[in-house]
């Protein structure tokens, strides 16, 4: 057995690069908050990775936070290539124009966090870009009051391979 | 609203540090997996916390993987510092031996992936100890055949401040 996968199941996400005229977006669960004060986010994005070339050029990228609604798009969003494919073609998400970067958000996300890359760091076969959060959009009804809303939202959850799963509706507090 | 909470609900894991005669375990959400080849994972820990100067000093740590019977544990361990207190007796942990590292691991927890320091990232607030993975425990009825098992084991989530919840006993495949 693989030994990270002791970790899973992991929260997935979609990392968007590129800009709104040629955007591109992969499927991604190595992504983690990194500091407070200043905000910072880390993604680990393989180096054979289109998503890798364009950040590393582009130096910003956007956090997208998919639901269970979206795995569809999240499951081809991770298996294809934007460096042949328009991935435009085969999702159905709107890209659409971010607050403070020029890599696009995508509408139908529960949220788009806008980063500025502030630092690589090589670790193995993945690269950790280090992302300063610049600004964000979101939607109220899966943030209210400043934290996640388990009650009503499928956030998406990956098992591993083409399994996924989502939260329980029930909070336990302590 | 704090952007990185975006990202959230968050799995929650402990850090062990110290040894066995002298271990100390607190709870993270900032827990990455790195790099398939070598296997490397990472952890962002507060530069005040205690726990991050065990990690500099010994150059290992020990990251367990709770599942929501633990949460009580899970809750202490994350609000209380081992600097003024030996967390041993706050917790109903056993801590063993580990089979390649000095850090002991927990006996209760689903998982305990041993690791070695291999690099320490200054990101803001934090630091990420990126550690190789040198050897694991499990329990084979939470991971079967290579994989997380959902259908059976409540996976511990950190929504915000006292609030968890868990995964959904049900797949969805694609």
């Amino acid at each position: 057995m693989e030994l990270w996968r002791l970790l899973y199941p992991l929260r997935t996400y979609l990392v968007v690069s590129g800009t709104l005229e040629k955007p591109n977006v992969m499927t991604a669960d190595w992504v983690i908050p990194l500091s407070f004060q200043p905000e910072l986010v880390g993604i680990g994005i393989g180096k054979k990775r289109y998503t890798y070339e364009l950040i590393r050029k582009g130096k910003e990228f956007v956090i997208a936070v998919p639901d269970l609604k979206l795995l569809k798009d999240v499951w081809i969003a991770g298996t294809r290539s934007g460096r042949n494919v328009d991935k435009r073609e085969l999702l159905s998400f709107t890209f659409v124009k971010s607050k403070k970067v020029k890599v696009p958000s995508i509408e139908e996300c529960l949220a788009n966090i806008e980063c500025r890359v502030v630092k690589e760091v090589e670790t193995g076969d993945h690269v950790l870009f280090v992302g300063e959060v610049v600004d964000a959009s979101f939607k109220e009804e899966a943030f209210r009051e400043g934290k996640a809303n388990v009650e009503t939202i499928d956030f998406l959850l990956h098992v591993a391979n083409n399994e996924f799963t989502s939260n329980k509706k029930e909070s336990e507090f302590v």
